[in-house]
């Protein structure tokens, strides 16, 4: 039997040029005479549709494709697509989260989702009833099994998350192959975990296992893809590529403990490269570009400072959309060092970008005097630092509007965490790049981008991090150590450690105490922050919810 | 038996604070002599606690307190509390949300709530296992069926939310009163929905019902209160005030078709005025108390535009927070009419509260100094405009942060639905007021405000709305009149109808399309929002999740 995994990149709610992408891949998979071509987990409008869901007419379009994606295929090759479908039991949430076999133009079966992930960035069970009936699929002689993403997940012996286990219910039906319809967000720890997921349900059910992910970014959430095909014997036969688009066949016999790769000679080595850094550069750069494309803009601006945070990102972005379409704006003010221009300008030199140098002390002063009547003579505070920021943030907004391009945050994770930034300043933006990248994780990338050539300049990467929002101000003087610093908050932000449990990892109380209460009494900071592309197992916002008035540990 | 309902307001995560205000609740029962008090869900860590509920630290500090409440009531009293609980099961999620029944100090039994409400503002099943064991507790010679919250909400049989009836099951147990701990936040609908929902439950199984709601706000979410105590007949025999903290007790005989309030004389008409216009107002003026008390701040400052949405958002201040402790600051541009000043200063007498004047054309003239030579000679446009509201975005802030203020946000819900405000600009705050109150509601919050005297002048209702960023601008330019734009906007949002489905309400096809692109296109402005106090079914922010990238509709 020959079965297509389709690993493509969709757009929420865009019926037509999803359909379109669909029916490329179908075609391919005639021509390649494959029985069965299998897409990935809600293909049909795109993963995550969010609230999209609740609309009739939304349902409605989704109903159309799956019947003329049925119309392409035909009798020449029967195709399993991811769409939401009715719930036609009385009780109970009005769809299922399913997987349509479609043979011979018709549908002819349709798994539902039984584990509805709804943890982190998931919020499967706010739309989905869970699929409680399970059975396999008659084709060709073999008997597939089809499950939606989590339904493979919920291995644990431990601490398993949910109460049935959809994989034992199906091999109860003596399945010869097991198939997933995936949409897996990327970690830089997600590849590793799905590759095990995916070998130990084959070797466990001793079953090949076609495990199809989507690939893309939505927003903040970015899809790697990493399609797999792994044999009964737990060998994997094939791993897609992260980051890209990829339609590819296999061939598999007996009891899939051979499959083959059409077309290809070599099934050594079809893993990818997994480390993490490279896949965090990889990722951030997809997430840009992905969030432009599917935007319909081109261009982007930033503000350069000097530091190392906009330095990456202006990197990550020029390799994104090209060096043509990023902007640099350098915004000196009485407070900033000359080398933060002189740093700034040898980087836009280096990647061949364009710059505008706008300095923001007419401006200030402007302000100092309309404001310095109401401000009965206080000195100056951090009213004068924000203030500074905003100004930034206001010319970089109005250059944007101006011209058409979206700015782009600049905000890192060890700042976002303790509420190190300015709202309306530099927390401004479209998209943040790096504000699920520690501060200590930002320089392992920009030594990574330098590991064959100097493109960032060493000074940026050597000298002390500083706002220069006031004479000779140094990080150092309000935070601790970015290395000890990003320790505690990954403590409490990844693992979701107590205060006690950090402390007793040796961290000095008082500063425990001290970090976890600026996490927590910046939550409104966060709340008004640009959409965070995800590279973590827990990233800021939508898969981190916590009060924004509240009291605890505080 | 004496039964009493602690209908209060807590503070998520604030352990100390609200043991001690449950203590004084215990006490009180203890001194009318009361068998049992009934407390509201989750009420010992606040209700939504969020992800805290992921930190073991967090649930260990509600145990220490479930104890010590334990200690408090001793064999005086027996009392019914919310908090999670451990799922002692391997599978399933780790918590329960519970309600614990106390006698002698030591918990008796555990109920936990079966059906976890995921959809809109509420996230349940992202912590929390379903129960699925019922059973009654013996007490006193009476059979308490103990439930949570949604537990007794599914009582639809046309389309019902979730596969089992947790009060049916209760039912075969044959119990003597229903008891309901719950945390059911405010919208203008649903006191009604409310009390029929618990008079159906009462006349259904024939029994009584003790229904007790916390009240108090938390950040955006609104809890009224309105617990209820209703006859097996269904007479509602008390419903509590809403928008304040009430302990309250009732004694109820036999088979619970009569029962009376402790301590007062008369049970005729206890329900509450359920006027929708007069319980926004109230909801927002708790709502703006309520985030400033538990943040800790007294003082509010506001742009005073001349409008109508700022008028009010003003009135509501003052009567939440004092005179003395709102700053509003006008801030004419060049583009101001002389009766936006004169009708802002006229208001703020009306008030007695305090004002600023801060011009904007100084610095304006400055940004655009600086900026002319980057501008290449393009004409003004929504740059220009969207950079004066940011300059008064600045000066607000700039007063916030050097005397402590908190910016309040005045942009309605109609505003905040199609894009029609200036991000970093006039939609700055620390909380936005009027964001889930469309335009045409606002109007007729100032009429009611103005009721018996003119509070709010005249001329803010009856001029025509503008933002007033170029000459002779009005909102009517580039919107559709408020009266069939809040319609169109009611349908897509509240009612969640499709463009085919509001059309066929008898609207222009090509308007609705507008509107509902600028309400798709612009979910990237109100992902920045400040958190909007929800008085309505579907309020933007948690409530209502949508892409910021996609293309449905478009």
């Amino acid at each position: 039997m020959k079965i297509g995994l389709a690993q493509q990149n969709y757009m929420i709610g865009d019926f037509k040029g999803n359909f379109e992408k669909m029916k490329t891949a179908i075609e391919e998979g005639i021509n390649a005479k494959a029985d069965l071509l299998v897409f990935s987990e809600l293909c049909v409008c795109g993963y995550p549709p969010r609230d999209f869901l609740e609309f009739k007419h939304f349902i409605h379009e989704c109903s159309n494709v799956i019947q003329r994606l049925g119309e392409i295929a035909g009798d020449q090759i029967a195709i399993i697509v991811g769409a939401p479908s009715e719930n036609k039991k009385k009780d109970g949430k009005d769809l299922f989260n399913s997987a349509y076999f479609i043979e011979n133009g018709k549908v002819k079966y349709i798994a539902h989702k039984a584990l509805l992930p709804t943890y982190d960035v998931f919020d499967e069970y706010r739309y989905f009833e869970p699929g409680n009936e399970f059975d396999v699929v008659e084709f060709k002689g073999k008997k597939l099994a089809i499950t939606v993403c989590e339904d493979i997940w919920d291995i644990s012996d431990i601490n398993p998350l949910y109460r049935i286990k959809p994989v034992v219910e199906l091999a109860k039906k003596n399945p010869d192959v097991l198939i997933n319809l995936s949409a897996s967000p990327f970690s830089y720890k997600q590849a590793r975990i799905r590759t095990e997921v995916v070998r130990k349900n084959a070797v466990e059910f001793n079953l090949p296992v076609f495990y199809c992910n989507t690939t893309g970014a939505q927003t903040e959430l970015i899809f790697d893809g990493g399609s797999l095909v792994v044999a009964s014997d737990g060998t994997v036969v094939d791993e897609m590529p992260y980051f890209e688009e990829c339609v590819r066949f296999y061939e598999f016999t007996d009891h899939g403990s051979q499959i083959t790769v059409y077309g290809e000679q070599s099934t050594v080595n079809r893993q990818q490269n997994k480390d993490e850094i490279k896949l965090i550069h990889d990722a951030l750069v997809y997430g840009i570009k992905n969030y432009y494309q599917k935007l319909g803009f081109k261009k982007a601006i930033l503000g350069l400072s000097g530091g190392v945070d906009s330095a990456l990102v202006l990197v990550l972005a020029v390799r994104a959309l090209g060096k043509e379409n990023v902007l640099s704006v350098l915004m000196p003010s009485q407070f900033s060092s000359s080398h933060s221009v002189d740093d700034s300008l040898q980087l836009v030199k280096n990647l061949g970008s364009s710059h505008k140098i706008i300095p923001i002390k007419e401006v200030f002063n402007e302000y100092e005097k309309n404001l310095s009547p109401h401000f009965e003579g206080k000195p100056f505070d951090i009213t004068e630092e924000n203030l500074q920021a905003r100004i930034r943030g206001n010319y970089l907004m109005a250059l944007s509007n101006k011209f058409g391009y979206i700015l782009l945050n600049t905000t890192n994770k060890s700042e976002a965490a303790v509420g190190y930034g300015t709202l309306y300043g530099d927390m401004c933006g479209g998209l943040a790049v790096l504000a699920d990248v520690y501060k200590t994780q930002i320089y392992k990338l920009c030594r990574y981008i330098n590991q064959d050539e100097e493109i960032i300049p060493e000074h940026i990467l050597t000298k002390a991090p500083s706002a220069e929002l006031r004479h000779d101000q140094k990080d150092s003087d309000s935070l601790p150590d970015y290395e000890i610093l990003d320790k505690i908050l990954f403590e409490y932000i990844e693992n979701r450690l107590g205060p006690d449990e950090i402390e007793g990892l040796g961290f000095d109380e008082v500063l425990v105490t001290r970090v976890l209460q600026m996490v927590n009494r910046n939550e409104f900071k966060r709340h008004q922050m640009p959409p965070t592309l995800r590279v973590s197992p827990k990233a800021f916002g939508s898969g981190r919810r916590l009060p924004i008035v509240g009291k605890y540990l505080d």
